[in-house]
């Protein structure tokens, strides 16, 4: 059997470690034969793309075409010779692309969540392309990064459990921010100074309002919900039902430094809600709950006794989901650890890979 | 394509609950051809198993016979026909014929832990005769059940991570056990009230010395430590280094019951340690370690303190592991929920199953 083929479109950070990883694997049996940056496009079928692909890429006269690259992948296509794209942007307009690779019989694996979180439509001719061909399309690094999210719930679903139930910190961002700010104590570091901090840190978008605005788990959400079921009912991220952290106020405001200028304005609020949470014994977490049996998805913050995982067990930046299934009730399914970060999301995109073999 | 198909060995509580998910899958892909009791042997390739395979089974007329069921299986196996044996027993005799299994094209799936946990020389062959034929051995299910350890600990490998330590709580079993007994509190239910009471709650095996030997948690470590790396250095689960929690003078008795008979004779000994552990602020787990770094493979009482996931998270009879990596570090990948019962035992085999789609 010949070699898996593998393109990868985007050589960001995410995208540098995933060749890092790939071209790391002992006894390879895949052969990296595309890169596409921005800018420019390596093919390369025959002369192999080393560790020096930065260089290769950088000596290519080629302009970056996703179109000409994806018709020159097709015709390597037969039977028995896999062709996989590895999208490692997070591109709108590359995840538009889906249906036409796999329909041209290309896997497609990806940590970009725009695909599988957007329009319904977009999601609905992924689907019927893969089944058309046979292409498969993997994403377990979409959710939880390198953490067996993705792959479990499959299981469960394939194997006849019902899910009754997935609740779970889907990201690290909100993870850190409330692992800081909500301990169970009445009192604690303003909610401005533990935002600015993790920005500070790298933990936060460069404007934390895309991370507050609950977005990010909104399309976890989407993609956990149409794994177990797809469903036109969620049409895109965009209907969940997101509880946004930005205080009204502060909605459109154009840049990161100016909403960390005025966030302390509104400190007093979310002291408030901290207060109350601790008087009852809970803290605060931004959580995200799937519940097919109510037909509910909804992102925001929810309360949680200081003896609860989410309370107890959560650290750092990490994600915590449970999953409670017909079979694993009352007690939960869960599945811990970091969720972000470029080595842990290569990772969970390679590991994919090997599911081709 | 035409659909795999797979042969039974075991039709107790696992085996039961695996057909009976087996026969649910919707539009299956898979079609049961043989069942095997410890007295009949039911050989169907063409008229199909049903829901009424019971009496199918009972109708048979031939003696349970593997070997000449091998014979009839391997037959069947062609370039595009995959055969698989699921082997539902935790007979060693069966374990035994894996290696013939595999050297005749036909895969492995099984929660039956003797293999893989049995003499290194066993194990190499299994890993030979894979290698010869390219035929598969899934074994999800022989550590924590449906829970995702062995795959994720393989993806972890493949994909170049280093792991630095597994830790965990391995038994559901010892899990109850300890999640009673100890609690963080110097006092308590006496050791052999809560083994008792597990007991007949059918927590335990019929002699209660089966779980605490510790040879169970002992086995789920080799197979750990084998999916790292294959390695004679343990050439079996024997040479695990296992502190059992059987009192010496209770060593070797036969029966369960005398067994539970002479257990309070030990309770102040048991609960010495748990009033120093809880002086300590810390509780007590019955735990495995890998530690590839040391080179440790060990099963025995731990202490951890109250605010550790092993006492603030664990419940029921849960299994929780926790995968400390290079990529997983400081902050570890866990995974926790229950570790037995026929249902997720099942639901792993079955999940192995689609592997091989």
């Amino acid at each position: 059997m010949s070699k898996i083929r593998v393109a990868v479109i985007g050589v960001g950070l995410v995208g540098s470690e995933f060749i890092k990883q790939l071209l790391s694997v002992p006894g390879s049996p895949f052969q990296l034969i595309a890169l596409t940056s921005s800018t420019r496009t390596l093919f390369s079928p025959d002369t192999p793309i080393t560790s020096s692909w930065k260089t290769q890429l950088s000596n290519s006269t080629e302009k970056a075409d996703v179109k000409s690259l994806t018709e020159r992948l097709k015709a390597l296509v037969t039977p028995t010779d896999k062709v996989v794209v590895v999208d490692n942007t997070s591109s709108d307009d590359i995840a538009a692309l889906y249906p036409l690779w796999l329909s041209s019989g290309l896997h497609v694996i990806t940590p970009n969540k725009k695909a599988f979180s957007g329009s319904y439509s977009l999601y609905e001719a992924i689907l019927n392309a893969s089944k058309s061909t046979g292409a498969r399309f993997l994403n377990e690094s979409t959710v939880g990064a390198g953490l067996p999210i993705i792959s479990t719930l499959k299981d469960l679903v394939l194997t006849g459990d019902k899910v009754l139930k997935i609740e779970g910190v889907f990201s690290g961002t909100m993870s850190y921010i409330f692992n800081q700010y909500s301990t169970g104590s009445p009192a604690g570091p303003a909610f401005s100074t533990v935002v600015s901090e993790a920005r500070e840190k790298g933990y936060t978008e460069p404007h934390p309002a895309d991370d507050l605005n609950g977005f990010d788990v909104a399309r976890k959400l989407t993609i956990l919900s149409r794994t177990i079921a797809p469903s036109p009912s969620i049409d895109s991220f965009a209907s969940v039902q997101t509880a946004s952290l930005i205080p009204s106020a502060l909605e459109g405001i154009p840049t990161g430094d100016e909403f960390i200028a005025r966030l302390p304005e509104f400190d007093a609020q979310f002291d408030t809600i901290r207060k109350e949470a601790a008087q009852e014994g809970m803290v605060l977490r931004f959580v995200g709950v799937v519940d097919p049996t109510k037909g509910e998805v909804k992102a925001g913050l929810e309360k949680y006794p200081t003896t609860h995982p989410f309370a107890t067990s959560l650290g750092g930046s990490d994600n915590i989901i449970m999953f409670q299934t017909e079979r694993y009730s009352p007690r939960p399914l869960i599945v811990q650890g970091a969720g972000a970060g470029a080595a842990v999301t290569a990772m969970g995109v390679l590991a994919d890979l090997f599911k081709l073999l």
